[in-house]
């Protein structure tokens, strides 16, 4: 009866390691997984922005550094976060999912890990590729972003924003995976709100950083795989702040 | 009996995917693993490289591509590989271990997975972070270059160089894991071998490249903890071919 009991634990560990082992293992790889082409927008917002217009403006045609949750004294309107263009829209956080998509046009994808293939990479700075990611019951921003913070040398940087608060921010690992040529870089973090302006992070360089050199490595015919998987870093058992 | 049989292979399968199961969940973690504190040396080959004489001279202050590999015709004698100075000595493959600790007073480290410290970080480019890591039956060269690829913008790059042929280092991944204040950058690739110039590697930028905010980010007063772990990528029974 013991061997019995000893086979049937044996054999439940297994299958649980099975699913573990899979878990761990699991490596980027377009078969099997949501790819969604993303076309890129050439910026249009190289004046001053909303977010900026709070702040003093610094010279012209440098994007300065700016803080929504600083500029946003009412607690319950937040501006337009579209990273794109100056828009005067403000709203509810709740509202922000519906007014991206509608007004701007940002396709949304459901998903645990998804495949964000980023087209044209060659296109001359400042180009934007964004995407919004539903998982695990929140709304995330993906930017990719090609600017010259070096005149003449572009560089890549990609981040993910909650479309939420800081706190519930907290609660999200996101990881950004390239996965090309015997080569793999990884970046996982802690997404920041989108109340925080991509322009700051992308700015203090707090994101994933891609020289021109690195970002022809990993593209294939010009465009760009970054594989996207979200997970939860804690539980918070008073989640719905908002 | 047949069920015995299942039983038995269920065992095995246990055993093989917990194994797996460790391999690939383990993650870097200061605890418990070998930390080498390592010392910057300012690199003083400023002046054309041995590696680059063999070619035409570029404009002088700028480091030019090279490869070892094209410049030593007699295959049994190479040039000495270490990266920080000019040095008129050649021997065989086997004995550049040798010469590398004896002559350029570098340490070497034993261990699967170690923790490479690298202190200073904030001392001006061009810098050098080197040390040797003995693992798998082969050693590899460690570089951490501070260098201003674009004047007034240091960036720091790091790649893995195997001490043997590029067939021998075709066997092999190597790891480069910063992780800190929840973030966590990792490049995995297969590492060159020592015969390719590692200039060469760094100016393709084939390697981990960090700019100043990033390495900011992952330091803690100074010092830059880079986890390296090394594995075998295929097995090939004719590996001796040195």
């Amino acid at each position: 009866m013991l061997f019995f009991t000893q086979c049937f634990g044996a054999v439940l560990d297994l299958i649980h390691l099975r699913f573990q082992h899979y878990k761990a293992k699991r490596v980027f790889s377009a078969a099997g997984q949501l790819v969604c082409v993303v076309n890129p927008t050439h910026s249009l917002k190289y004046a001053p922005t909303r977010c900026a217009a709070a702040q003093a403006s610094p010279e012209p045609g440098i994007l300065p550094p700016c803080h929504h949750h600083e500029a946003v004294h009412d607690p319950q309107l937040v501006p337009c976060t579209c990273p794109l263009f100056s828009c005067p829209w403000e709203g509810h956080l709740e509202v922000v999912v519906s007014h991206l998509r509608q007004t701007h046009r940002i396709s949304i994808l459901q998903g645990a890990e998804i495949v964000f293939l980023a087209t044209d990479m060659h296109l001359p700075a400042p180009t934007d590729w964004i995407i919004m990611h539903s998982c695990l019951g929140h709304q995330f921003l993906l930017v990719l972003r090609k600017q010259e913070k070096y005149e003449g040398h572009p560089q890549f940087f990609a981040t993910m924003m909650l479309i939420g608060t800081p706190t519930q921010a907290n609660n999200f690992t996101y990881r950004l995976e390239l996965n090309r040529n015997q080569r793999r870089l990884k970046w996982e973090a802690t997404p920041r709100s989108i109340l925080e302006c991509v322009d700051s992070v992308i700015s203090d360089g707090d994101c994933l950083v891609l020289n021109t050199s690195l970002a022809q490595l990993f593209s294939d015919n010009g465009s760009l795989a970054i594989g996207i998987a979200i997970t939860t870093s804690k539980v918070h058992s008073s989640e719905a702040e908002m």
